[in-house]
């Protein structure tokens, strides 16, 4: 007989004859002459009422998490899940009976200290308030993917493995390379850059590597980051304006694949302005208060003109613009009014820097210049200053950051719940 | 103005007025009274013709690859690309002229050794016949996520910096981790099958790392591996059944997406037979006359099985189910008739292995008797093992690798022409 998933029991209600679900044990109450049993799988929950005392010692014997396929007689129920649940059924164990895992998954918490909770990540993920994070995760790269594929981008891969680090060399991990030393890359920016005088417009979902010596609740070795750089734009708001897109994609098709996951961990899904209001830097740094020779916001400085943003445009989203060149990578273009800025931005998502993106140098005699008033060798960037060398539209581009994104619309107190198996300072495994 | 891709160039002729290209100078042709210029974007090329003086004296400054934006009037021309060509221009350099490119773009083929094609990827990818080998890639990675989202898939994100070695410690890339020893993983094997027992359908599209000493046409240091793991199988032949499918999507959307990049590289799409032909590894070995004790199938064995699948079934593919146990990883599924043999096969495309899969072992104490077997220490192993302690359902999964899929696609010689950036034994740059 052909399976049905839990969440799609309550379909099969107009049905006569059996079904047959299959998943994990997921809770057990064995009471004085019933035993319920409650099935979970890849959908969701569905409860099997047991009489038959042989079914019932059998299932005595099968433990929480057990892999079984039952079959049974589906009939409304309205304590059930869905209104539906399975009676007279008979159960058959897909794999040997487990033994009992380290966290009971059926209680509506994990009830574990985070360390724990890490340490078994291979169990852990299995309850439903995890898995919805994760959902979240993947709508939200599903979502990305869709707008850009809708506006003409074309999706690249570039090597993890290279041979430069790629703005300087801190917190990069270095590795024996065939007998050379080589880094992990901290980021595609190089590559997506170059590609942007291929394709014109591309994006890539990929990991990037951070030898964070920083042991905090946002920062990882390794995360995910979603890149985009797109060629013949005007300046850094056509950039912001394509980020905006893309944030709006990502939140729409977390609640068309991800909705009841959203409901599971009581996620607020932001709304995404038509026009995500934007403020220069050195207005900001005036609104909160610092002295205009500060050349960067603290992190308080961020939730301070989140809230602005909330109060004055009730927008979860605010984009700072105009950082100071001496605090952007060599890359970035200048504000052509006044160079002492430039033409970047930070977005905030409810006052926590999630973006950052703007509009980079094009001609090859500016990245001559740059280079060489921060001290760096051209030749250390040949391939890339290749591409300058020989013709580049005006271009730009963001990367957000996917951990920082779900932790953020989870709530999640630390940036590890957000990530299937975190990487930081001490954590090499799972 | 707004600008109109050159490939709907043909849609203005309708119009009256004046359209806006932007693009790169692909080809100028000075004639005595008349200059030719080739605008490339995106979408394809534009011929612009000059005849006011002093734009071609303008235009005489602006080299190949120079990126402009080209204002005029177009007009019906049987000679050019779409059948319109744009008159009367108006020329603006978007960057400064460019230096002539090292590679003559707009000649019908590089001309160049693969070498020097290599050395100057940032502008060898920019030729017609480069992008339409990439755009076929990019057309398979949505053709192949495609597929997994309709049939009840989560996309997964595993970790590439590793603390053990996937399978053993052979061709591994070690990096120093904050001290520690850690690994670039060599597939997301464990984690994909740890994820089976959490999302019961993963998949991943995510860079691999091997340490491949050898200097081969088909070895990548570092690829592309598209990576699938489902649970509750009755076995292997229902991976094949999934990888099947996930093949013809990919097919249909190179065809949907990048149909005008499979006509520039000439590439013959393989249709895929609804069942895909299945060969017993014996029987293999038997039909290509080797001896019955050969444990595995050499690169002949594979191309004369290959042409015996195409003159038997018509079929660009076969699959050879049952390799022997010895040479499979220990987390194999042995075949249950006959355990010499094993649940788990290749799929042969035109006579190359395209791909490997199988059904794995799900029950924890078989985990224990198969590393007892190699002499591994389960110690090693702990989270994977705590994910099959704690119930696994019957699963298995499969991995194409990107590259060696569109080489063979494009008939590439050499893996390195299907990939971005290439990673061998002698190459870390561009």
């Amino acid at each position: 007989m052909s399976r049905t998933l839990c969440s799609a029991l309550p379909a099969t209600r107009t049905r006569t004859g059996s079904v047959t679900v299959e998943g994990w044990i997921h809770r057990r109450r064995q009471l004085a002459t019933v035993t319920f049993v409650v099935i979970r799988d890849r959908s969701g929950l569905a409860q099997v009422v047991v009489t038959d005392p042989l079914v019932r010692e059998q299932v005595s014997t099968l433990p929480e998490e057990t892999v079984v396929r039952v079959t049974g007689t589906p009939i409304g129920s309205e304590k059930a899940p869905g209104g539906v649940e399975i009676i007279d059924p008979t159960v058959q164990p897909l794999t040997a009976p487990s033994e009992p895992p380290p966290i009971e998954l059926w209680r509506p918490g994990l009830g574990v200290t985070l360390p724990t909770a890490l340490d078994h990540a291979a169990i852990t993920w299995r309850h439903p308030t995890r898995q919805a994070v994760w959902k979240i995760a993947a709508a939200s790269m599903t979502g990305f993917r869709r707008h850009l594929d809708s506006a003409g981008f074309t999706e690249v891969t570039t090597p993890k493995i290279v041979g430069q680090s790629t703005e300087s060399g801190a917190n990069v991990f270095p590795l024996d390379y065939f007998g050379a030393t080589a880094y992990l890359a901290q980021s595609p920016q190089l590559y997506k850059q170059i590609l942007t005088g291929v394709f014109e417009r591309v994006y890539e979902v990929g990991p990037v590597f951070r030898a964070e010596p920083h042991d905090t609740a946002r920062h990882l070795a390794e995360y995910v980051s979603l890149d985009v750089e797109f060629g013949f734009i005007r300046d850094h708001r056509d950039v912001l304006a394509q980020l905006r897109d893309a944030l709006a994609a990502m939140v729409d098709t977390i609640n068309e694949k991800a909705g009841a996951a959203v409901e599971t961990v009581g996620a607020q899904l932001p709304s995404i302005p038509e026009q995500i209001p934007i403020i220069h830097f050195r207005e900001a740094i005036e609104l909160v208060g610092a002295a205009p020779t500060e050349p960067d916001l603290t992190p308080e400085h961020e939730r301070f003109l989140g809230a602005w943003a909330k109060s004055r445009f009730d927008s979860d989203f605010l984009a700072v613009e105009g950082y100071p060149a001496a605090k952007r990578p060599f890359y970035t273009h200048p504000q052509p009014s006044d160079p002492r800025w430039t033409n970047s931005f930070d977005l905030l998502f409810r006052g926590l820097e999630l973006v950052t993106g703007g509009q980079r140098l094009h001609n090859h005699a500016d990245y001559l210049a740059a280079l060489a008033a921060r001290g760096e060798d051209p030749a250390e960037y040949a391939p890339y200053l290749e591409a300058m060398r020989h013709g580049m539209p005006p271009h730009g581009g963001f990367a957000i950051g996917l951990e920082r994104w779900v932790a953020r619309l989870t709530e999640a107190d630390n940036i590890r719940q957000a990530t299937l198996f975190p990487r930081d300072l001490h954590r090499l495994r799972p």
